[in-house]
């Protein structure tokens, strides 16, 4: 059997899995991220670990294929950082030294969102494709694009940022990134609870969400129970996003657009509100793209870092 | 030496080329495109057409890396065309089909907006660059994204429809695509010429473009004489142009956005008209997006096609 690694590094932990290169997890685990001193200890003590395993299950090094790892930052093509602040790295060049310091196995790395929808193609959602679009709906909206099985990487690492497509030219609050408009004021548990608040304050309709300064949960909460004003809200959010998508559609030609992060836990009731505007905007080589929830949970970082390094 | 041939079908003749694997053109030559019988001639004419310049060139099979092929339709990845009304085709597998023509000399099939935008990549402006975005400014809008140095082929080869992004959600008036509002409504040769009729109708605003019906080349001229309802036309093309390129941007994070089509003759006076507003909306990783114009005019399609079989 061959083996590979996938590392997925968060400002709180490290994931790590252990997989054969035929897809079975094997083994999963994590250790802290050790952020001080500007993440000087991340990348020796993610080695250590590896090696540690590898030893424990009586790996050699010449049966690991490699590892890939996922970093929360751009990463260039070359598997270089210029900054990540969740980890306290400044210039990285992540690649180079995690490879000296696993003695030569091969390294492979990329942003964290973009390695996930990577991770969704060969283990989750998307299981069987070549053509993906996957957005993550948590506090912020993140995003990534496999296109013929391989990650979109981008010049400066900065491929596939959907929460950042323009979708409103006139809105006036600015979006974190200082752009105005952004996917992410309206389809993010942020801006669905934005859209929610708005939406209340418009009129007195009657709702069970009135007085409750409701998040993207008892949003979708509401929906479930029938409930006409959140019914609304949703719609509003899906027209945002579903149009969003019908446009990126455009130009990458997926075959699935699967949706996860936290609001996606709402589940199955999430699909319509995205899928109907979709079709409504789509060109027509689009019309036979499907929707679907993300299959991997937090698992898809491993999952995708481990694929890296079999692209 | 090694060779390689690029061969762009159009309705009307198929261009042809040999070049050196390095890149350089050795010969250019074209024949008729003979569409009658569903286009049954095409291939075997094509293929009849590379032997025989073979043979002339004393060129044999083993020192030919392969022959690469655009067509006026979507492609997909195996090199299959569903339906291409310009050529006279159904369904076709025009990669299967030429190489058995070919004696087994390996072929692959692009579509020929995407292949022109792998041709300005490896021999034209955007010279060196992995990343980049091709927009064809002609009758209608097209476009070629290469991601990586690869083509962005998509799951029905209709990746990279770029005139069809929308940029005006209010729009009344149709596209030929039966969507309201794309990218190719405003910014193809048409476009502009329905933008200045428009303008024209607005006000009695003093003009040298006034009972003129002024097609693209009329407008571009008049901003080269210093005209100011030719420049506000100008300017209204490069909000369309330039914001949609801020937003496919974010997701694509290109190195280089080229400028190609009979619009792009106007020459450099164009440039500034869609940087300005790109700028005014690039996501902070794209603002050293560089505009260029195209420069291998109607040899983009050989180039690029004869460069898809090094990929």
């Amino acid at each position: 059997m061959r083996y590979c690694f996938g590392v997925d590094v968060g400002g709180t932990t490290v994931k790590m899995g252990l997989f054969s290169t035929e897809g079975d997890i094997l083994d999963k685990w994590e250790i802290p991220t050790r952020t001080e001193n500007e993440g000087e200890a991340v990348l020796p003590d993610t080695a250590e670990s590896v090696l540690q395993k590898m030893k424990e299950k009586g790996i050699a090094s010449v049966d690991v294929e490699g590892v890939g790892i996922g970093i929360p930052a751009p990463v260039t093509a070359e598997g270089i950082v210029k900054d990540s602040a969740n980890v306290g790295w400044k210039y990285k060049e992540v690649k180079r030294e995690l490879e000296e310091l696993l003695g030569g196995i091969k390294v492979r790395a990329g942003n964290d969102a973009n390695v996930a929808a990577l991770g969704e193609m060969w283990l989750g959602a998307g299981k069987g494709e070549k053509n993906l679009i996957m957005v993550t709906l948590g506090t912020g909206v993140g995003g990534g694009i496999v296109i013929g099985g391989q990650m979109l990487v981008g010049e400066n690492g900065a491929g596939g940022e959907i929460g950042h497509l323009c979708v409103k030219r006139d809105e006036e609050e600015s979006c974190g990134c200082g752009l105005r408009g952004c996917l992410e004021q309206y389809a993010s548990a942020t801006g669905i609870a934005r859209l929610a608040k708005l939406r209340l304050a418009k009129n007195d309709d009657e709702t069970i969400l009135r007085g409750t300064n409701p998040d993207a949960k008892a949003v979708f909460d509401a929906v479930k129970a029938g409930d006409a004003v959140a019914i609304q809200i949703a719609e509003e959010f899906g027209v945002y996003l579903g149009e969003a998508m019908a446009n990126l559609a455009v130009v990458i030609n997926p075959a699935v657009i699967v949706i996860g992060g936290g609001v996606s836990r709402a589940g199955d009731v999430l699909l319509p509100f995205i899928e109907k505007p979709f079709q409504k905007k789509a060109f027509f080589a689009n019309r036979e793209t499907r929707f679907v929830l993300a299959a991997l949970g937090s698992d898809a970082g491993i999952c995708g870092a481990a694929r890296l390094i079999l692209e």
